[in-house]
């Protein structure tokens, strides 16, 4: 089984700097720590990670898992793993790349834009290409979860406010393994969570707005987290495996990181869902709300 | 004359993504409107830069660019444009880094290091080439600045703390143009400075402490800002050209992303200061302290 310590992986990779929401993974196991949960560890954050049980571990199914192949380089395979989102975020998107992933709709397309310090993003270069029938249209609150209802000021005493890294107004946390961004409706009675950007995560391109995108144009964020995308732009997954075969290519010269002529992009071979492949590892990622990642989250911010 | 809108093209790309330290520029912008400098403005970012006058652009000196030249790619050239960083911060690296460029001392060493979601790292991969004499050994009491001492009290009422993105227990300005951390010291009598790591900037790699390196080993940022590098490492300039031809670069396979063979690494044609070379553009930047950078960035955060 392929481990990939997921939640720092979507948010950099483990060995290199700390992820933009480090502050969130300290905040988080501060109040564990704080709670007599966890106790104070000399250990290095790797070394936690390989001590994990298997317990906190959590497999991810190949059928939420999105595969993108590129042709080779330098005889080396080009693959791509994305992990789909989970519930309760983003599912009208998701549903739709699921049926544009079965209908087999982006092989033959390719990647048209790279624009350094930002994202990488792929689709239909041609924006002619008919899209499979049944896409759900998906409305702009959908960006937003509406995570509880509850009573006046109940919500602010059960999520004590955290000033964290990249969220200095609202406060961020993991959400089911997930980077989420947290806030308190206009009543105060109602908590708002939405996914945030981080280096890796994975969203759908869209025109002026009320239009959200269908799924059919994404992108991946291949520079510091873009926060101002953030409720702004449909967040579907984030790449688990092989981001730098994105992260390296080459740079489009024309505006916003475009490709000035047909023959700069890369294309792409096929995207299927992980359980069409037949050689495809299995993954698994350590659990946001297991002891041992709060060890490690507190090993990584106090190092 | 290119001109370069410096402060933000080193933390991320105009046109791209906020910069990470956005918060920085609305906090300078919103101390400058609430003082009545600043009237609210509808224009664009870019409409802002392209109007200001003349005399908010600072030029920089040829002397003050180390100019790296890469082999071509697909015959095209690859040339890397670095501003040094000016006083008060890291003189003594910069020191070295004009000395080492005298003795054309990187011709022929190498980039050695990619590491995705990180830096780009170059110099002398057998770490065995002599340096050349007068370098100086530099105190880790460099990394940060004594900007102020003052009366007890006196310089918190004078810098009131700004909680911004990804300083959520200091703050940050722009000193000089550069992006910069602030805190006090102990006594709160004193006002520390140090530069901070943003996309782009260039620093020293080292040994364990106390060395803090000489400046023969550098690397550049090609990820999220890695804020734990901060006052851990020298910072001595920033990529204002060219950072394509590094952050494209193929990751490397080893531990921290170095290169597993030397036929991967990129040789170093010539690393010279700016005033050696004969076809140099002249650059500048937008200057931090004035009105229109104050402005621009008011409206980016307001965008």
């Amino acid at each position: 089984m392929r481990t990939v310590f997921l939640p720092v992986l979507a948010l950099g990779l483990v060995a290199a700097s700390p992820p933009s929401l480090s502050t969130v993974i300290a905040g988080q196991a501060s109040a564990a720590q704080s709670s007599g949960r966890v106790a104070p560890d000399a250990h290095a954050p790797s070394e936690i990670v390989k001590a994990a049980p298997a317990s906190d571990w959590v497999a991810i199914a190949a059928s939420d898992l999105l595969v993108m192949d590129l042709p080779p380089l330098n005889a080396k395979p080009r693959r791509v793993v994305i992990q789909l989102m989970s519930p309760p975020f983003s599912q009208g998107w998701v549903g739709n790349i699921r049926k544009l992933a079965a209908a087999k709709w982006w092989d033959g397309t390719s990647i048209n834009r790279v624009q350094d310090n930002y994202v990488v993003q792929w689709g239909d270069a041609t924006e002619k290409k008919a899209l499979p029938g049944g896409l759900e249209t998906v409305a702009e609150s959908e960006y937003t979860l509406v995570k509880t209802d509850g009573e006046e000021g109940d919500i602010i005493l059960r999520h004590p406010k955290q000033y964290v890294e990249d969220y200095p107004r609202d406060w961020a946390w993991f959400e089911k393994g997930w980077p989420a961004g947290y806030g308190i409706g206009e009543s105060t009675r109602t908590l708002l969570s939405w996914p945030v950007h981080c280096y890796g995560m994975v969203g759908v391109g869209r025109n002026l707005s009320p239009d959200t995108g269908s799924g059919a144009e994404l992108y991946t964020v291949i520079g510091h987290a873009p926060r101002h995308l953030d409720r702004n732009i449909a967040l579907v997954g984030r790449v688990i495996e092989g981001i730098e075969h994105l992260s390296s290519l080459p740079r489009g010269t024309e505006a916003l990181g475009f490709y000035k002529t047909p023959e700069e992009r890369t294309p792409i071979t096929a995207i299927r869902i992980g359980s069409e492949i037949a050689d495809l590892p299995r993954f698994e990622y350590l659990s946001t709300e297991s002891a041992s990642f709060a060890r490690y989250a507190d090993a990584r911010a106090n190092r």
